[in-house]
């Protein structure tokens, strides 16, 4: 039998999220300390070396990086497949994730959500308007005429849904955080498909607990989880104090 | 019957060295277009969206990332196998290789053999000693304190040698090149397995390569590299003008 799974890291967080989306869609059982980066203890630095979210624990086993994880979970759970059967598309969706765990993340989430939303609630720091404005003109729009050229105008990129879907869409809503949106009249297929994927059972699900703790204090966060039925652990690795960093998944 | 395989990218780069081993090891026949990323034309810019090295071509099939490309080639080809057999031992393998990829790279490529190497000899620009100075005495001593306690005593990481031995070696090797060697008193253990890794036959086959393009001026890198036999593709997508910027593998 399996055993249940425990997740370290925040819903707010695009990493996390990816991990949460794979192991929903497989069914399998979950526990989350739903702790930020910035808030880790010691024990969160003993199992995350470089101090990242997720940290996914599987009885003795600790594993770091969303896209380590995910892999593991599709090894070990096959059913249903979240990566191509085909090699030349398992590759494909590979490198559409990777394209968004680092590219998309570098101009979404640490040079748009970070300066808006962690410096200013989590670090009371403000924002550098010209690295945000930097990101809104040039490095986001390269992005999307990119991602235009690879997204189906309907449907899933690889047919069926795959970790390409899952990682892209997962930028996108924490972006979403800070009001932005895909241009709809300059970026079509993007749009429609951000949209797409947000409407999906699984990201509706993830959506209720994300809005629950949207813009409320990381040290309030596990009492308004768990008033809402996040399946949470008893213990947590966050610290009360906020710590300086630019952790990465 | 398997077709010629294509490389892009330049021998001194660890992104192109761990594909190019792999690709040795599994017996694979691919010819190399040795540009650096810095002297990509228009046609590199259109297969490499973030002007990357290196990027595969397999027919009508383009990959990018070091990373996709191994599993890829690990997913065609799957003898000898470079991936460990046991899904936990795979999941910790593909975790070493993005601690290589990511923390690796970042202090020993771009915080140390970028700043001594590159802007001195493709941008002809000074190396910004604080940034060198912060690596060797604060960053590079954290991934060694933490490889320590990863590394075995002798032989390969997980029985048989792996992504994971690969990866590592890689930017060690490339660190090298500015005579950046890890303390043996201080590292034992990592210092030894670099030199294990480095004394392997597929190592020491491009090491003949890299050190004959070592210092020499990239525009003249293909000439020295055809009087030494390496696998050269008749075209090149470099041009004669380096370009500024930071293009990761």
């Amino acid at each position: 039998m399996s055993q249940r799974y425990t997740i370290i890291g925040n819903y707010i967080s695009p990493y996390v999220r990816k991990v949460l989306a794979c192991m929903e869609l497989k069914g399998l059982d979950y526990e989350i300390d739903p702790i930020t980066p910035f808030v880790g203890n010691e024990a969160f630095t003993r199992i995350s070396p470089l101090r990242r979210i997720p940290v996914l624990i599987d009885g003795a086993l600790v594993l770091n990086d969303s896209s380590v994880i995910c892999q593991y979970l599709e090894d070990k759970h096959p059913q249903p497949a979240l990566y191509p059967a085909d090699i030349a598309q398992r590759a494909k969706a590979r490198w559409l994730e990777e394209y968004a765990d680092t590219y998309l993340a570098d101009v979404l989430i640490w040079r748009l959500f970070y300066q808006l939303a962690v410096r200013k609630h989590v670090f009371r720091e403000t924002s550098d308007e010209a690295v945000v404005q930097h990101a809104r003109e040039v490095e986001i729009p390269a992005a999307l005429d990119y991602l235009e050229t690879q997204l189906p105008v309907d449907g899933f990129i690889f047919g069926a849904l795959s970790i390409a879907d899952i990682s892209l869409a997962c930028y996108f809503r924490t972006a979403s955080f800070v009001r932005y949106a895909v241009d709809a009249t300059r970026w079509p297929r993007t749009a429609a498909f951000v949209q797409r994927m947000q409407a999906l059972p699984v990201f509706q699900k993830l959506a209720r607990w994300e809005d629950g703790v949207l813009r409320i204090p990381v040290t309030e966060q596990r009492t308004t989880l768990a008033t809402m039925g996040a399946p949470l652990t008893r213990e947590t690795m966050g610290s009360q104090v906020p710590q300086h960093g630019l952790p990465r998944g």
